[in-house]
């Protein structure tokens, strides 16, 4: 490909709402162009890597067996609606209808089409264990599209699914899906994490994540020395075994003017009110936090989270327990119908389901029986000192909606954990029955009895992956392709008037392309070294030549993107110098 | 590929609504299944058939330098409002809003965002010609969708666009698209046409399109010795010159009680007044018919179209010259709104712009000044004769509206017509200006004067083309599929129970695969050789191979699946043998 006639143009500017470098890279190298916000087009050198990473992906399916399919993504309504996720998909399905008024949706996942289809087809023990993929372009109307490809509202994924008769089966089918993933993860060549996840709309039981390790992910995750992962939603609290209480005194109630804050309290606390042992600390107040719950039939449900006073509500985490609801914001409305609350000193005692406003009461599962807290007094500049649970108030339940730390112990006694950051690039489900009962998926077994199947299902980002791999592999200059996906494997820039010059160059590209060398070919005869280098390094093949004053010694020097090294080669061993580079 | 492993289930009996050959073939050989109206699954057989196809395309496509990219499916409404297509479309966009309310479609073809994209990104004439294809799901909201794949709404389509500052540059690239679509359609194997066609909604001026013969096709074309092929809809009716009428006496009205169609009305002339040459025919009558333009605004305008007695109305030649209006029914009601027609002896007296109903009123082309005819006296039971046009009535002008029928001469003068029916498969369109100009795509001149960009575009029915090949290519026993979209070069079938059999098939397998010869093994034990023949007629793989009882000769049997001649080959030479076949 000649870049006289490849129809790109690098930009000098980022775009204006590009926050992540991938973002920012892909649009100014040319690979992809916005549409709309989340919808991108893949330009000629983007859709190649796309297609490679398509590849990838379809080689290790193939190789555990899997056999490719392709679903429609224009859906009809009727089996998500039998399987619950028309409803619990709430604003992020993009829904139509057709000339008749029949609902339609467009495909996020295709859980429900898999299973009718194999429900259609197949009736014994004996078709299965089954496996089927598709590389297929879905569909979800995210809340905020953002980072270009990397969270498009249009994207491609791979999705598979497995159907076995027995849970040993989809423990097995399960696994060879977890190896699939790890090699295409490492041919993709990128930093990943495997960690465990929550299941969110999917349902099922057990599920991994593998996250693409950057700083710019929007999933966090945690690990430990000893080998625990997993995504922050996914994060058990280690609860503390309940205390003794008899020797606390009676919980009272004390004015603690101008402390709406968990800061003014404390430090209220340690002047009116010191402790003997040691300074009052944020852990020692608990925290309610009010939010609202909105179903996905649209119904509101006030809820009432209580943590520890030195942590915040994680958004996501609790977002992960209560799906398919949403979170809102409690408003002053909200306030105004629970005239019981006392915004800024609000206290168990006005909540719970028996409470004074009614409002369910959740708590971080490290206010076990026995601890003590201050907390509101349901009153205005008011605090309740020595307030104990299990005796002075017992909540409606647990919740894991509390941040979690760096330096938390791991919930499997591994150690420490580290939180980082991650992209989701891979998600394996363990589904067990849920979309076969409610589909009817039964096969007969080797006694002719009707069994339900168990089935799994798999995702791996496709087009994400493209963005993925960049912000694993950039540098200033621009991107750096791993070999096995860039779209081409040498650049090569002639420079310079000369033109035996552009004639040497193109009998090199022609000799390389014979030996299956792909090369993107930069011939342009009024354009300068400079510009034609700052391209290169720019669109990031993996290896650059540079055909033009080395000539006089009969040499081309070759650069590699990533390491940054030159070397001065003979033109008679260019072609073979390059393809071992290549191979 | 083992037929044991294989996701397939071959049908005994046609689906319940297949009108055409290769729908009842594809669904009952497992390449494709239904999902809901005019919406299908792709099979492992039919994505490895559909794959090839594309491929083919492909290749063709970069062979004249065309790029590839890919846009989304899913597009922002405001470019389609620009052009008209929004509206234009009518029911047969997908529509649909975000979750912000925003207004979306599912493009059915692209013009506009690629017009827009070159916009985005070229700015000179030194960066055209230029030529982008895409190979992509489409959509069309289809009011019949029908015949399985062939007229889908989500269907596979290769869309390109061809850009030039001039006419001769976009003749230039309509003439390289017009080869490279021969290739193309060569390559598929099967009988086609290019015939002359209409623009529609697409708009612009010349357009031809690729018609694969098929007697269940849905559009009509016509040819002539001479070499004139044109689509129905495009045919342009040769009128004759206009005729002196001096000597026509004036025209008399007449009693023909109950004579409310041309049948009753030419038998009732003949008996109540005959005339002194020959005898009356169909075509001496003027039939006056009613139908109702509905607008894309929604609006509905009555229209009346004149046609000699002798030729029907044809609903797509009619609808293709009022697009993007639709043809409805003149109702009852619309009579009761219209109380000067008189049913079944409507005359050009009542209509016309400036008639007693003021509805438009236009003739087919042969109702040249001075014909005479019978028609209707806008009384009941009455008719005039020796009406005069261009004496007695003045329509508001022509329409090309009246069926077309074997025997019309050529618009040409290349002889008689011979009327046929085909696939529409390939479409191509030298758009001219119309979204250059709609949309401000303008580059630089060789003078720096901005002018406006000259487009075409083409399109390819990529997943119809499957089925398009089908309808081309079986017999009563299946599928079968010309060598280069096969699914699979070979089908061998192992027969008998025979353990030695199936090991010396498990060998040749392998033996053919490492030559390249792709292998569709029909390993299942416990099936009847009858079931395995059939199964392998109906798939249509070009050659089958039995190995079972001819191995205590040696021998293994290739049957070529077109010409039904069976071969018996030495075992030692089946690879070299089936190679030399498939290659």
């Amino acid at each position: 490909m000649r870049m006289s006639r490849l129809f790109l143009r690098t930009l000098r500017d980022d775009p204006a709402d590009a926050e992540v470098p991938s973002h920012r890279l892909l649009v100014r190298a040319g690979y992809v162009r916005r549409v709309a916000p989340g919808i991108y087009s893949w330009l000629p050198l983007g859709l190649k890597v796309l297609c490679r990473v398509e590849q990838i992906v379809r080689e290790e399916m193939d190789a555990i067996g899997s056999q490719e399919v392709r679903f429609p993504a224009l859906l009809p309504r009727e089996p998500y609606e039998t399987t619950g996720r028309w409803d619990d998909y709430g604003p992020n399905l993009f829904r139509l209808h057709d000339r008749r008024g029949g609902d339609y949706l467009l495909g996020p996942t295709h859980e429900e089409f898999f299973t009718l289809l194999v429900k259609d087809l197949f009736s014994s023990y004996k078709d299965l264990p089954l496996n089927l993929y598709q590389i297929q372009t879905k569909y979800r109307d995210e809340a905020r599209p953002r980072a270009g490809i990397l969270r498009g509202r249009e994207f491609v994924m791979k999705d598979s699914y497995s159907f076995d008769v027995d849970d040993a089966g989809l423990e097995a089918a399960y696994q060879a899906h977890r190896e699939a993933y790890v090699r295409i993860f490492d041919r993709l060549g990128f930093d990943y994490v495997i960690v465990q996840a929550t299941s969110g709309a999917m349902g099922g039981s057990a599920s991994e994540e593998f996250l693409a390790v950057a700083e710019t992910g929007e999933d966090a995750f945690v690990r430990s020395p000893g080998g625990y992962a997993a995504n922050v939603e996914a994060v058990t609290t280690v609860a503390p075994d309940p205390l003794p209480y008899d020797d606390v005194p009676a919980a009272h109630a004390e004015q603690t003017p101008e402390t709406p804050t968990i800061e003014t309290l404390v430090n209220h606390l340690n002047v009116a009110f010191p402790r003997g042992d040691r300074a009052w600390e944020a852990a020692d107040t608990l925290k309610n936090v009010l939010v609202v719950l909105r179903h996905p039939d649209g119904t509101r449900e006030p809820l009432a989270i209580g943590v520890p006073g030195d942590r915040e509500v994680d958004t996501k985490r609790l977002e992960a327990q209560v799906a398919p609801a949403e979170v809102e914001v409690f408003t002053d409305d909200d306030f105004e119908a629970h005239p019981d609350l006392a915004k800024g000193y609000i206290g168990p005692g006005a909540l719970g389901e028996g409470g004074a406003s009614g409002i369910r009461f959740l708590v971080d599962p490290r206010v076990v029986t026995g601890t003590r807290w201050v907390t509101g007094a349901d009153a205005d500049g008011s605090h309740v000192i020595d307030l104990v649970a299990g005796r002075d108030f017992t909540p409606d339940g647990t919740i894991e909606a509390a941040e979690v730390r760096a330096g938390d112990e791991a919930p499997d006694g591994s150690g420490p954990l580290e939180v980082a950051r991650g992209i989701e690039m891979g998600h394996i489900f363990q589904l067990g029955r849920k979309y076969a009962d409610a589909l009817g998926l039964q096969v007969l077994d080797e006694n002719g009895k009707l069994v339900t199947v168990t089935m799994g299902s798999y995702g791996v980002g496709v087009s994400r992956a493209v963005a993925a791999v960049v912000e694993n592999s950039f540098d200033d200059l621009g991107i750096i392709w791993p070999r096995e996906i860039a779209p081409y494997d040498v650049h090569l820039v002639a420079t310079g008037k000369d033109e035996a010059v552009f004639e040497t160059a193109d009998a090199l590209v022609a000799e390389l392309e014979s030996v299956g060398v792909e090369v993107l070919y930069d011939d342009r005869r009024k354009v300068s070294p400079g510009v034609k280098f700052k391209d290169a390094e720019l669109l990031g093949m993996p290896t650059i030549v540079v055909v033009g004053r080395g000539l006089v010694d009969g040499v081309v020097e070759v650069r590699d993107r990533a390491a940054g090294e030159r070397t001065d080669v003979p033109l008679a061993e260019a072609v073979e110098h390059l393809r071992s580079v290549c191979r």
